[in-house]
């Protein structure tokens, strides 16, 4: 009783999340964290080794990035989550004092390893790294995530192929019975845990798992198992339906998504939390992604063109360099090219987010959806 | 004679000398260039293909750099001179408002390509990108860095091995001939054309190119050829000697050195500008220069060290990361490790800088050479 009392206070001292505006489902918010306030809708640059890539903490704040997130799967392997407890956390390592979420490992294992078997237990894998064999249970996935210390943790998932019917019952099944495990270990007050609903491209399982999920009165819940290979119009029917059965005074994070078109979409559907390697991976493939669309750097049409990568855009790559510039880094085999695409393309997604919550505040956020879907439509790249 | 006037008026009013105080053969002095003074001692970062490799313009700003590099050579090959002329020249380009030194591309023609033939008109050779045939002659080099529009630019030289007498010879007698036509073709009056001294290991040699060289009055004097292959004690030599047939009252550059040891001999032999690669190549090989050594950052050593790369250096790596983390980075590949590198490195030599510069101004530079003689000696990686 003492405990519980201390452990709700923890809690509402450290996080909660204020609704501010509401417009058609789209939603303006605050999710309040121990290293400070989220304001949501939300793009988090993913930062899956501790680094955000090539840039430093200090380009990320003058992008007005809010959180990071980082892979407890590369994390578990190397450096290893102890050292980076050792070493003060997550924050103290990578020198990022604002909001981090780490996700469990369950993609990754489940995207990158070799599995050699799944059961009610766990997932035993072997290394990408190394071949070195390891097992992730819930209670190690949080033990991890402990060690790490972000803000945001996540309840560890299986992440079935979302078209197998009797896969994703099952993987539902077990993920229910993981978040329950999930939640029954964790043991730090500084961390807000999120719930994970799953049930592939199945409406039917999708709204069974929002159903059990938030009854486990997380203080927030994400929606996992999309994007990822499904057809958009699966995910939209999906995202059309979940948000409904999710609590509405708690934060709603779409994993691992996506584009503006995306995020856009997301919003629309009540989503408030995106995050995806898009923006850096698309930097490292020189291609520059616009609000409707994308630029391929390397062609020979930018190489005498003196004008930004996009003509209205404030960020530090654009007020600084020329197409011209940028595809002759890139062609060079410059670092400074991805950099300088990274610092475009995260501050293009960063800035859509806060032209969304903008909207949503001021109760204009549909003409903002008919507008940018006629443009995305117009440019025809953004699918 | 009005030419000359205006030549000369264009001349002061863009660049000037002043030497602030002198200590011993060091000096402490002030080269006013189109974009800002150069206070030397100064170190350039080298920006290769116009940019240091993953650094922008603001960062290095940040690490106090006065001035940066580039080269004629890739630059004329890729993206082209013209192309960059026509987008406002290489300040414009790569957005560096402070001085720019170009080099005249000899070097590079020497070490990179695959000659085809030397002339005294000039070096025919094959670009080490595409095997495309190109020549390179004095008027060419200098019309190509006209078109840079760096603040100081090179006259072409021809670069042999050092150690070869009778080649030497006739690649100093080139060399000269070649810095007069480079100073009579030379157009632009916002440029400062330095001249280059020859000669190889050998002393005589050395005080004929130099002797003649200083007889041209260029605005200040580089030594070349030195720093590429020959032993460590016969660079001093010809650096005990070179300088004290260099006039006065005009900034000294010694070319492409070096190490934190070579840049405080350098400065005990009377040379005011330094360059060189070694600061971002070590951060890619995964070393870290300190003022007396070298720290190879992968050792198993420092897997759980959570102090910074050198105790008490000021810089961004430093102040904000563990050698842990820079570890972790190096080892998982993500480029943020080298970028890091890069600015601890850089900030290594430039700081440096600023210290020999203050013992000059105080007069206290035999004492500073001698404490740094010692605690080299110690440490014994910085040979």
């Amino acid at each position: 009783m003492l405990f519980e009392l201390v452990y709700n206070h923890a809690m509402i001292k450290h996080f909660s999340y204020e609704l501010q505006a509401v417009d058609g489902k789209s939603r303006a918010g605050v999710f309040n964290t121990p290293h400070g306030p989220i304001q949501t809708p939300v793009f988090a640059p993913v930062g899956t080794q501790a680094a955000v890539k090539g840039l430093t903490p200090d380009q990320l704040i003058n992008l007005n990035a809010q959180m990071v997130l980082a892979n407890t799967y590369h994390l578990y392997l190397r450096p290893g989550s102890e050292i980076i407890a050792g070493l003060g956390g997550l924050h103290e390592f990578m020198n990022w004092q604002k909001p981090i979420l780490t996700d469990s490992g369950g993609f990754q294992v489940f995207s990158l390893s070799e599995i050699n078997d799944i059961s009610d237990d766990g997932v035993t894998f072997q290394s990408h790294i190394d071949g070195s064999s390891h097992t992730l249970t819930p209670e190690k996935s949080i033990k991890i995530q402990e060690d790490l210390g972000a803000d945001i943790i996540m309840c560890f998932d299986e992440c079935p192929d979302p078209h197998d019917r009797a896969y994703n019952e099952s993987a539902m099944d077990r993920t229910h019975q993981w978040a329950l495990r999930c939640k029954e270990v964790k043991s730090r007050q500084d961390q807000a845990l999120f719930g994970i609903v799953q049930g592939g491209i199945f409406p039917d399982l999708r709204i069974q798992s929002a159903e059990f999920i938030s009854s486990l009165d997380f203080p927030g819940n994400a929606i996992g198992g999309l994007s990822v290979g499904e057809k958009k119009t699966d995910m939209l029917d999906i995202l059309d339906i979940v948000p409904g059965y999710l609590p509405k005074d708690k934060p709603r994070y779409l994993m691992g998504v996506g584009t503006p078109l995306d995020i856009v979409q997301g919003v629309a559907r009540g989503i408030d939390i995106f995050d995806c390697v898009n923006p850096t991976r698309l930097a490292r493939h020189k291609t520059a992604i616009t609000r409707y669309g994308r630029l391929n750097i390397t062609k020979k049409v930018f190489e005498k063109d003196p004008s930004p990568l996009v003509d209205d855009c404030s960020c530090y790559a654009c007020r600084s360099y020329s197409r011209a510039y940028i595809r002759h880094l890139v062609r060079s085999n410059e670092i400074l090219g991805p950099i300088l695409l990274s610092i475009h393309n995260l501050h293009t997604l960063i800035d859509l987010t806060t032209d969304l919550r903008a909207a949503i505040i001021e109760g204009s956020f549909s003409n903002f959806y008919e507008d940018f879907l006629a443009k995305s439509a117009d440019f025809g790249e953004n699918k």
